[in-house]
């Protein structure tokens, strides 16, 4: 057989975890719907309830976060598929002015706390780092439950959670490389730059085009499920390729859902690929919920960071609501824009852990700052909502 | 962060795993379906091209093994929303005398064989226990495909299935139980066949009164993707449930489609399962097909094992194709349900990987046996298709 297939145990437990994480998401979900907030935050609590820090029901193994990384490329393919391409052009340059702002303000506030706590200046970089990160999945997942995807201010955010992945991935860059030899070379920077912004305007022309190639090759499969299964082969493709040109993969499954939103076979793709991720969606946000350790937010504990992390939760929040006051389009809503990026969820976990990886950041700064963005991927979804709900009051919903 | 998460390395082979094994089995079913075959041989050929055996593109880790084990659950759970209850209810003593005979000629001529041959009696006792196995997912998978699940001999087949299925585990348990004991109790055998009726009456039961609980607790559910992921669950569950009792996943997940095809929402569960399994179940086959290997088959080889191979796989489709003898309603086909019984697919594997795990197969044995099941499990797509071939080309297709 096989190279290490899985035990009957293994197989097993991972069984029952997917029922409790499966479970656990939809009743959380269905809750949070009926008290008027979104699925999302049912299914980040669920995890949090189910999680190592509470119940123990659940370990995250190899295959459940394999299944979770699956289900947020998906998200970002969905997300993609959906997006209205001109408008996201049109807001390209304010979406770029509101993403710098975010990226800037965060990072130099978040460095300066850090600095004035006496921390050494390398941790303060990595604080300030992961503090200019936005999870574009989160907001995304909000605007989707809402049904406002197709809001101006939510093309903004969307495109600047965009602009703000490739920003973050060269301040991780950049940061990491300090880390490691003490410096960072200017060629290196504007390659990193180069690569990303080619691959970006090579999937806009090819979307531009409608992609006629691709579609002409997916339409002539015959056999069962080839629709389903050559959209998400390509997906995956971009997500590798991405990854393989040291970009991150959502970005490249964000790209592959862009270059078929204008093809005649949107919605039959849109259609069936919904299912897979209503699957597998739930399953990334109950394993980011997984993640929190509450311990640290005991102020009797031996390792309490109870005050670093209300410190630091202020900075995250009115550091990112400040890059709202960067829309300058009259039609455009700062607030959703500015609550929009405060979520630093998955994106903010990596580069916490790179942090912890290079030995800079100390466990206990670390499961502070995991807190710290679990409070702003907390506060986001019910802020939105409430930013929302005279529309959905008057039924625009 | 969670448990032994994968680490990037670890996410980007998996990435392009995924896109091989999908891509892979696309084409090649594709190529299949345009020679006339099914599209499942193809996808197991495919996986014998890109497995270890041949080109070792892609190596089964436990995130690919855990995916193809979901889909033969799901591939499972579809059969059971896809089957007619009444009709297979009405062939139930057709199909348990089909069943019984398919267990019992193979495993006396596959005992009978390796006894001649010189083989120890505990050998002969796994090597015809190998042999009893019938695979319902490859043959369920082909009739799907030739549109044939409707047909009297499909559901005889389906039915001897699911009882060889029982019995097989009875065997494999009692099999065991003597390679480790020496000995089984009488008592633990009545248990075992105990609760493997008890289970299949209960899921039956429930089905015939249309499952009003279960469908009133789907149907009150308002978030999105509620449905897919319910059902799957309840799926899930299932396949817990039997396997915690001691019988295989398999058999709980058909028992879940069982109990919701005739409910009123099996339409709309069909439709949202579907694309969910047009991804994994494809992951499945190709996983069975690279368990090949091809080196027992060559016979200047070392191990060769060709002669054993060739008598075994005489033996194993012959003694099969008996059981359709044993088909006394005027109106179905022997052939047909002789011919379906043949495909010893994972099932088989499952017998021969416990014999060499109790170390009375040796690796050499265990190879020729991994080949005799793959031989049974291709020969028969084709075999089915041609039977077939007169209503295709006649358009009931």
């Amino acid at each position: 057989m096989g190279a290490d297939p899985l035990t009957t145990v293994e197989f097993r437990e991972l069984l029952i975890g997917l029922i409790v994480v499966l479970l656990a998401a939809k009743l959380a979900g269905e809750v949070m719907e009926r008290l008027g907030q979104t699925a999302v935050l049912g299914e980040l609590l669920a995890g949090v309830v189910i999680g190592p820090g509470l119940l123990g029901l659940v370990r995250e193994g190899e295959v459940l976060h394999a299944l979770a990384e699956l289900g947020v490329l998906i998200l970002l393919f969905e997300v993609g598929l959906e997006s209205d391409l001109s408008r996201l052009l049109k807001a390209g340059p304010q979406a770029i002015l509101v993403a710098v702002v975010g990226v800037v303000v965060p990072f130099a506030t978040g460095f300066a706390l850090m600095h004035g706590l006496g921390h050494p200046g390398l941790v303060a970089v990595f604080v300030g780092a992961t503090l200019t990160a936005t999870s574009v999945g989160i907001t995304a997942r909000v605007l989707t439950d809402l049904g406002r995807l197709q809001d101006s201010a939510a093309t903004v955010v969307l495109g600047a959670a965009v602009v703000d992945d490739i920003l973050g991935l060269l301040t991780l860059a950049v940061v990491t490389g300090i880390a490691a030899t003490g410096g960072v070379s200017l060629g290196g920077l504007a390659w990193l730059v180069g690569k990303s912004v080619a691959f970006l305007v090579i999937a806009v022309t090819i979307a531009l085009r409608r992609a006629p190639v691709l579609v002409g090759l997916i339409d002539r499969l015959q056999a069962r499920g080839a629709l389903v299964v050559s959209s998400l082969v390509f997906a995956l493709a971009a997500a590798a390729a991405a990854e393989w040109i040291g970009l991150a993969a959502i970005i490249g499954a964000f790209a592959a859902g862009l270059i078929l939103s204008r093809t005649e076979i949107q919605a039959q793709v849109e259609d069936r690929i919904k299912p897979v991720a209503d699957v597998l969606v739930p399953i990334f946000f109950v394993t980011v919920g997984m993640k929190v350790e509450l311990s640290a937010l005991n102020p009797f504990a031996d390792n309490a960071q109870l005050g670093v992390v209300l410190a630091l939760t202020v900075v995250a929040i009115a550091s990112k609501l400040v890059a709202g006051l960067a829309v300058y389009h009259p039609g455009t809503r700062r607030w959703p824009v500015g609550v929009g990026m405060v979520p630093r969820g998955e994106v903010g976990l990596i580069f916490a852990g790179a942090g912890l990886a290079a030995a800079v950041v100390a466990p206990d700064l670390y499961s502070a700052l995991v807190v710290v963005v679990m409070i702003t991927t907390f506060v986001a979804p019910v802020w939105l909502k409430l930013l929302y709900r005279p529309a959905v009051a008057t039924g625009v919903y």
